[in-house]
């Protein structure tokens, strides 16, 4: 495949070292600044070079042009921030184009959310416990993936609420409670740990990353499922 | 509920306290031996005392001829040993009452079993290996749970074998290749870990079981309601 | 050993059974209630039966004045709450009599902190982050363990200071900083884990209590050596 | 410093991207190969470029003549393989330059190790068993470091013997047993966990590797150290 990058962070060039492992070709960068690329690059206004699919882990300001703009290339975005604005402009882009959302681009992680989705109501009279570790510098708390892990619980047991600081609270364990916690040390890349805990017996579902990597090649398994597709909004769930 | 239980070993006594603890009375113990119990005991060619499910968690030689006698009693059998003959019998008996077979009674490990059996072709490219952890005194191994769960990823993995000791083998693992391993120590009453180990992530479903009650609570649950059922065949899939 | 115990809560009925089935015998009870026990119960201010060592689970209100009444009996005090009285009461008592005192009678725990202290100044450049967890009617949070491990860590690293809630913060995490976790669920018996977080790896160290035995049977052992000692103020680190 | 690396496998590569990292200089690849590098290389009995210190990630036929060749610098040694032999000629070297050897060059597998040695005599009554978990093209197993591991506790369990395949056993653990476990999958690093399990408690310790960069990283801060010494041998527990 030929792939136009938005931006180029770190996470980008991971993508465009897989990529090209991958024998995919890098036919340029869309970028507003005026620094210097491995590829060529381009600002949103200008003529783009041909590709066969976008890769976005930009930032919303750079994400929503790049979207916007008038062009049928497939769109796989995994921009954080502004998801409201970012989904309702990829959902007007769908009717011409391919487009993919998802703020977490690993495989696994998707898998260890539908496998939560399937155990919660196998596991009524279970407890549940959340817990992530990440490297020391993350500093928003809880990650986004655990906030997605949460929400897909949470539909599916309505009356869950969360609980941040259990040494605050004067009193037992609720069956509606859902504890949340955040380690930070090291260089974690990151785990989230679904404890299931019922009467004598525990049920523990943990995703271990080992490196940013997961998240490059996630996008770039979805570039290749995604140019065989029709106009759409895809995500993990109907790809 | 008025429970019958064939023989009284360690386990019969448990499910006997955690039935009374629940409200359900225990009518007598069907045994060949002629030793003294805290409750009636009959052979089974006696005249068995009233009861409205039988829970066994005997061995064969005592379980076949209680299956096969003449009786309408709803049947829980946790029989562990001549799998292939306990279960003819239950076949055969399971035209006029209803039966119920599990070689293990633990919910969670019922629940355990089926997660996985959800997220084998979930995980096509990651690798498989199973440990369990059991207390210092358990002769067999693998234990009957990780071969269960072994059997479950086979059916979906059909080219897989288990390996033993890879410290005899010299080539790297193949894809088919499903690692077991067992580890025994302490009083550790049981758990099992299925790893899912892919590129740069892993899964891990660990089931961990703190005592020996939830067998027999887990058996109890089950009679509770396979009173409520036609005569036939039942198992965790189909109750 | 002939065996006094102090209080009949379910800790004590644990620490009768075990004792018993090791060979010991309860002489007594001392309680200030009038309920009836299985062995005698005497009142504090009583004449109390022949014994060579109390054991005592109960609470400050009965372990006070049993510390103080003039009696050389050896004391394996486990109370938990207004620990400076105690303490200094048991100070002064053990001019006469040999004494002991630890909120946590199990070993595992106990070395577990020994391990720990071991091992902080050798992680100099690791960062730590505690989790305990416990069945879900477990109200104090964190527990005395965790409050046990954190007091050794900050003995060695004096700047450390405890984080409960690392949503409510907005920077990422400093050196000094220690990760406080709490997880409340089903029925587990106690889990404590230290994590240091280092460059590239991570070392962590988990003890898990199976049963409540273990602290009843941890005081028996206590026991057993504080019978052969002269009096004197003994801990977990001198006896 | 500057460095002169032993060879240029995969392993050296990262030794020498880390060492730029820091401020560190290659000075040259000593190699037997005509392949071109991105250092100067020389061959043994050239004549090397101007190094503070030497750090060899090869193989013995090319260890060994780096060592027994007459000169004056501190080496790094990290080679597997004919251990006895490399061990015999930095003993001879020793004397008149600083060596260091260890199999293992990270620094927490090193205290993993100083860890278990001062366990294991403060849990006599619990089981021991050994578990080491690394990515599925590694064939030799067990790893170097549960070798290591296993060495460290046998020091002190002198009646220890280790068990590899519990399925071919036909009793019940013994005292003396230590379980080995080898699991293999995807592309873990390295995970060594060191379980001891005693009556209703356990205690694990576990390293996890996430990157071998600690590997590489871990023989640059012992070069850092050891361009400091006299001559002499060194190991971690000496340096």
């Amino acid at each position: 495949m030929k792939i136009l990058l938005v931006g180029y962070g770190a996470m980008n060039a991971r993508v465009a070292r897989i990529a090209e492992e991958r024998g995919h070709e890098i036919t340029g960068i869309i970028s507003q600044s005026d620094k210097t690329y491995p590829y060529p690059s381009v600002k949103v206004e200008d003529n783009w070079p041909v590709a066969d699919v976008i890769i976005d882990f930009s930032h919303p300001d750079l994400s929503l042009p790049v979207i916007s703009k008038e062009h049928a290339i497939p769109l796989v975005t995994a921009t954080t921030g502004r998801k409201e604005e970012i989904m309702s402009e990829l959902e007007a882009a769908s009717t011409v184009k391919p487009v993919f959302f998802s703020a977490n681009m690993s495989y696994g992680v998707h898998i260890l959310t539908e496998i939560i989705k399937y155990s919660v109501p196998l596991l009524q009279n279970f407890d549940i416990e959340l817990t992530e570790k990440h490297h020391r510098k993350k500093v928003d708390a809880p990650s986004g993936t655990l906030i997605k892990l949460y929400d897909a619980i949470k539909e599916q047991r309505e009356q869950s609420y969360p609980v941040y600081d259990r040494t605050a609270k004067e009193n037992s364990r609720t069956d509606e409670e859902i504890g949340i916690n955040v380690v930070r040390g090291g260089t974690i890349v990151g785990e989230h740990e679904v404890l299931f805990a019922g009467h004598d017996e525990t049920i523990q579902i943990i995703h271990r990353a080992q490196s940013k990597d997961i998240f490059a090649s996630g996008s770039i398994d979805v570039a290749e499922q995604l140019v065989t597709k029709k106009p759409g909004y895809y995500t993990f769930d109907n790809l």
